[in-house]
């Protein structure tokens, strides 16, 4: 089974100022966090926007996207639809142009509905139909609830389902994944302020909005809780903090591609209905990167 | 300004056995929708299952159902999308197929993201860029949150916005809907449950999940109201409560299409991943159907 | 049974400059608030402070209070506390005291902990012990959970529990409650912005804050519904609205007591940690008095 | 300023088998808990069941708890009401009985009127009249919302408010509360199931009331936690996971209980409304235990 551990960016869609595509961009900036030491990428995240992407667009990011990441790195893609056929037809496509694994949401919209056998059923379908092995995704500030345990327990079971992705950041329901799915199933953290946390508990990795402005720092971060350096470790976490609650938490995307374009990478706009970050957010957040010494 | 007065019912979307687009079925239903007396139909609303299709189904579905609603009968389509230029898109193929309004659900699922500036933005664009009016859509079961109030207010100032549908149920905020944004704006419900409470504060018209099973009934209930017979109204509405917690509520978009189907009219399943209505639940519903007098 | 209608202003325990209880002012209120037409008061709701209040201090209230209310003006006290004995036994002591009901909110504290078989074991005991009558209360937005309307229901079938007092101000629950509980089970809302909307489907009266600040008018409206007369219902309940979502809503009891102060009633502060309405607000409370043609 | 570090049960208050105070079986167990290691004991927090307490009932647990305490270990006492003069005394009283600290929950019960000025306020009247030095306490699945960081960030300025004891189980709330406060300022964390992901990230010691069913274990994962070895530490959190998932979660107090009788402390039952642990829990409880190797 794939062993998903250490630190994934989840490299946002690049844009250029009419809000088209800038897969140039978009594949220098997987270069570069490539370099900086991590251990893969996620494309199509939520940090992706792709919900604001079209089918042929999505095509052209994953293209683009997985052509630009050097060998020896993880391919992750994220290829949850609302429904299911699409989500199917979507991870045979990534599958197809290299995915080493896709990693789905689930459906979200029609919320009270998404029960039990529903959610299972989904992921079974998926799972049955994607070539490449599928990792769950929940991450409830942007879908409305959790996938719960009990679900993901039970679909561990799915050869074909390889792990979790969980951005609550909440330790204890990482903890619960942890002991309630089959063994060596990955759980992976969604949020860098719980990185530390989360690796103390037995978490394997992360896909960290913060380590597309701070990869270095991430895959510090992550080998330090490794060599069971946790003194050096809690430094560095608490440092990369108020980082990862500007760009990871209230300034959501507009302030990854800030960020991103503070440190030297390429940001650019999201694209509408998100707004650029105003002026005077990002006059905070140079001041929040200098303080962390990423600047 | 186009005047939004009675019942709508937003037609779920027919598939058949296969989970593909059931167009004649959906045409049909539509027909007998309108024989029955609604004053016009919402196409494409969240009862259409809009996440679950295509851009190509969409138009399709949009096609179809339009040729189908009798003259006299007020169109409505469901455009919204996550982006904006997407949601600017499908507002004008919709307004060029023939819709009279467009309703527009807010972006969601970057939830902590839609601030009021967002918003604002966000429907701006699409009213000055949509041929056809535009009606805004609250539904926080679904999209995790309110179109706020002000929001609304500010928004209703433009010329090309016509309206509101308010699916939360909550009478205190259609009231605030009624008093704050400017005069002559409609305000819709969109929860049967709260039908007559609605009327009562001077909404004008409701779309209903409730009359795509029960339309005769909706519509009388609304002509009551209309005529101050009161207490013939809260008797009427007490008798759909039942009916409208099950297919409105809990149920959901299973128990709407199992109950298009007890009563006569095309059902089918939904699309995955949502499964039919279990056998149980079905039986169940047929009880609340004839208690309700509707068998 | 005892039958509950019309308008019960849920007075507010008046306080000296100290925070002491200033009994003389409250005798005197509940006096001209009953002159002003209302049907009965209650006494130790939510927004009489109770929870700031000591044992020997409520007994004082509740004895001082009923004493003022005139002949013919039904007399409810909150009794509700967080253990079984001490609403047991508070409920002993009011009724012996003279009121005709106990209005009893669910114990709240431990929030997970409080399961159905909790809730009615606790109401049954305090409905076998009580001499007096029992009303259910629910406040959601001070106890952060609905009295499920199950437990309602199952309640309303014990002799000695006569109604339920629902300050959510969600209609649909209003009508659950009144098709599931016995017939005849008293039905008031407890949101004088929701008391049309109430009133429209089949709920015989109101706890409303608004009644402290205009009784005559919340009579008045409920005088227009009883004579079917909904248009000008609507007009009033339209008037009234912007000052209950002020002191019903976001000013809360500082508001509440002040906008008593400005219609001539005494205010005073209300007790610590609740600080006195800001000057501030006093101001936009007097704008919307004014507007409301209360001042 | 008093350092709160390692491990605090807070301990239940013993009722009998008629729902009365078993102040021996209260000091047996108190003595039986500090024999076992842990740093002190918290009195009348939310596992002491204080707000079913008169307040009678509270000196005499308190006068009673505080003698059983052996020398060298820290007596803390809950002293939250909803008022602030009721606040003050029992803080007053507790400090006179011995209390080295007094946890202070803040008034929850008008939760929209909990405002920052109202906290504040509210906090530091009762940090002067306090005699004894004052803990913060944050227990948002009980008071429904969470103690604002910024708001905890102010109130560590005063001299007289040593520390926070946060329940929510939140690693990133309880990192901001570190960043926040004033150096030295005490963080402890609520919840044994965060406890190991607590310390990592800086945390000094939990009030867990795992700890009331397994003070040895938790000792010794503070112990664990202190001399570094992260891989032994992560063993004995996974191990006690269940454990506190069951009497510190979805069982609570009676859980607690139950828990503590079946590992030959003395539990009774908790007083009404809440209702002893049914027998099959009890068995299910039995089974964790065993299964954590704590029978």
């Amino acid at each position: 089974m794939l062993q998903l551990s250490g630190v994934f960016p989840p490299v946002p869609t690049a844009f250029d100022a009419d809000g088209n595509l800038a897969l140039d961009q978009y594949q220098e900036n997987i270069r570069r966090l490539c370099d900086a030491g991590v251990d893969g990428v996620v494309l199509l995240g939520s940090n992706g926007e792709y919900v604001y992407l079209s089918d042929e667009e999505k095509l052209a990011v994953i293209k683009a996207g997985l052509e630009a990441v050097p060998d020896g790195k993880l391919r992750l893609v994220g290829t949850g639809c609302e429904s299911t056929r699409a989500t199917v037809r979507l991870s045979e496509q990534a599958a197809q142009l290299g995915a080493d694994a896709v990693m789905v949401v689930h459906p979200n919209y029609y919320k009270p509905l998404m029960t039990r056998p529903v959610l299972l059923e989904h992921y079974r379908t998926v799972a049955k139909a994607s070539p490449a092995p599928v990792v769950l995704y929940s991450v409830p500030k942007f879908t409305g609830f959790d996938l719960p345990v009990d679900v993901a327990a039970e679909l561990s079971q799915e050869p074909n389902i390889i792990g979790i992705k969980d951005s609550a950041g909440n330790v204890i329901q990482l903890q619960e994944f942890l002991q309630k799915c089959r063994p060596g199933f990955n759980v992976l953290v969604g949020t860098g302020s719980a990185f530390l946390a989360a690796l103390s508990v037995g978490v394997t990795g992360g896909v960290l909005a913060l380590a597309d402005v701070a990869p270095r720092e991430c895959v510090a971060l992550y080998r330090l809780c490794q060599q069971g350096d946790w003194a050096n470790a809690r430094e560095l976490q608490a440092r990369l903090l108020p980082v990862n609650q500007a760009v990871g938490g209230y300034m959501g995307i507009p302030g990854v591609k800030a960020g991103m374009e503070l440190v030297g990478l390429y940001g650019g706009a999201p694209r509408l209905p998100l707004l650029p970050l105003p002026e005077k957010d990002r006059t905070a957040l140079r001041n929040i990167l200098t303080a962390a010494q990423l600047l």
